[in-house]
């Protein structure tokens, strides 16, 4: 094939163990004769004016045109007045949806066998406005700000979703009861666009019940739809129910078609450089990335792979209580292909 | 015995199976010799202008007088501008501190069997300001405020919670690094606090994190102090644990000494009046009452009567899977003493 034939996507290996995680994607991806032709991307040395943050604005124009890209665990550089290199790629690519699918992995024993759930979070406001204020020493107050555009995208995404993936429910998660006005409007935005997908059942769940019914009946959710905070608390604990972060896949949506998918673990320092990290999170990001591009063939190659290969149980790292290397676990990866 | 040797209670039975359940409690305690004399208040069928709410004014003052109290589920009204009356006793009592503890109940089966926690709640302030505006048609905000004196307070109680009851660690829950003023005051608060108490470890712990963890290991976690919001879903996420609001006491800590411990699951007006209902919720805290009294002898007669009750399976009301009605529950308890 010549590399006209290729797609391009933005690969942000990041920090810590991302570049040995990315490396572990980009074998199994050749192996798997995918045909996308990556484009490197590394945080910078210091700040890019253009960004505010350590990302530089080539890596953003590069996503911006590939419309697809992949990311390894960002370390945020420690000290006063930096951003969030996350926070700054949802912000500037307006990423307003995050998507991460949560599912029991046959073979891999946890509490829980019967998990099976997609979580879609509000990704660009909220409790994460960023505005603080010190009223008088003392006393400090944070904004949540909730707009009816960003609900109402959210919402469409999710039941858009829903309706493509064969998943017959949405519950959208607030605390009404409590914040009237801005989760109000949320579930108002919700209810509307409900109302465009009436082969969805749609239903709303205070986010407190909702976590106690999460940990003793997961089963009982579908699709759940929510603002900023809820979901990064809601898609944490789901994925603690099938093991943790090291097997959860995550994708952000954004306007104009973008996907950015990323493994939501951290740079875990400690173990980087020493081939003992878990490719597997990284490595079914890129399968969300693979499914946004309609690719589900190779999508479900790898996907499988990745699934038998821990189900299988010979080859596992560290984190999943086995002994296997980096490269090791990537090697069976691509002998189940 | 003379009156006069009695100890005063408040005793608001509640709505719903609230009745019903308080009167579980009532018999409960007279059996077992409990030297209280509940001073029954029931909520109101008009808004009184001195609460702003149904809750009566006589209802409160005399849980100001008593210092002690237990309250059953409270329905709020339907309808704009009722306030929520679980709200309306946090505030006009100043009820600082929502202490609840959360163990594993010998011979319930849920999926965890170690779970040993202690959640503290900061209950008056956060994300329940009640501040809420709308900016323009389509964009509102809630304001949430974090204050110097009402975090110092509540970390305060935690601390000398953990000391006095024997436990070795707590463990501050936050999102500092999304909200630094805000949940970074919290923060502040509870170092300078933790400071006062080199024998208690004390630990920071994202919230996100701190609910993965809790659902893959809840051992790791002993006393956790959380701004109000957070209290409010990990509590929950921590009774799912061990089987839901039906089994989990709760108990409000007030300025001047108040203790008005609470049933914190609904008032179920589907299976009202119908000899259903399960007291084990109001009678656990009732018991968290009565250890406030110090009357620890009570409490742990009670307390061990209702967990071997539990243990022994014979008797089970149908929420826990059993067909026994409350009164039979409660007479097996009662049997037990
Ligand atoms: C690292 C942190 C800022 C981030 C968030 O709070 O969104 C993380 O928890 C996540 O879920 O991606
Ligand atoms: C009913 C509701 C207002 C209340 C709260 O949010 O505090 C409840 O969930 C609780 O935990 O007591």
């Amino acid at each position: 094939a010549s590399s006209s034939d290729l797609i391009r996507a933005t690969l942000f290996p990041g920090d810590g163990i991302g570049p040995e995680i990315a490396d572990s994607v980009k074998q199994v991806f050749k192996a798997a004769e995918v045909p996308i032709e990556w484009e490197e991307h590394y945080v910078g040395n210091e700040i890019d004016p253009r960004t505010q943050s350590f990302l530089t604005w080539e890596s953003l124009e590069s996503v911006r045109k590939n419309k697809v890209g992949l990311k390894g665990p960002m370390a945020t550089p420690i000290g006063k007045g930096h951003r969030s290199l996350n926070l700054t790629l949802r912000k500037e690519l307006n990423l307003y949806a995050n998507v991460r699918p949560c599912y029991s992995l046959p073979g891999y024993k946890t509490r829980y066998d019967d998990v099976d759930l997609i979580t879609i979070r509000e990704n660009t406001e909220g409790e994460y406005s960023g505005l603080e204020h010190q009223v008088v020493r003392g006393v400090v107050e944070s904004l949540k700000i909730i707009t009816r555009q960003a609900s109402l995208r959210v919402a469409e995404y999710a039941f858009h979703y829903a309706k493509s993936h064969g998943r017959d429910r949405v519950s959208a998660i607030h605390k009404a009861n409590i914040m009237q006005k801005t989760d109000g409007l949320f579930l108002k935005c919700c209810r509307e666009v409900a109302e465009k997908y009436p082969e969805i059942k749609y239903e709303e769940v205070v986010i407190d019940n909702c976590c106690m019914m999460l940990v003793k009946n997961p089963a009982l959710f579908d699709v759940l739809v929510m603002p900023n905070l809820y979901g990064d608390i809601i898609s944490d604990l789901c994925a603690g129910l099938i093991g943790g972060l090291g097997l959860t896949p995550s994708c952000n949506i954004g306007e104009g078609g973008i996907a950015l998918a990323e493994a939501v673990h951290g740079s875990a320092p400690d173990i980087a450089g020493k081939n003992l990290a878990n490719p597997t999170a990284l490595m079914l990001s890129a399968v969300t990335m693979l499914r946004h591009l309609e690719l589900h063939d190779k999508a479900d190659r790898i996907q499988n792979a990745i699934l038998n290969t821990i189900a299988e149980g010979k080859y596992r790292t560290a984190d999943l209580g086995g002994s296997s290397s980096t490269t090791d676990f990537t090697k069976a990866i691509i002998d189940h292909l």
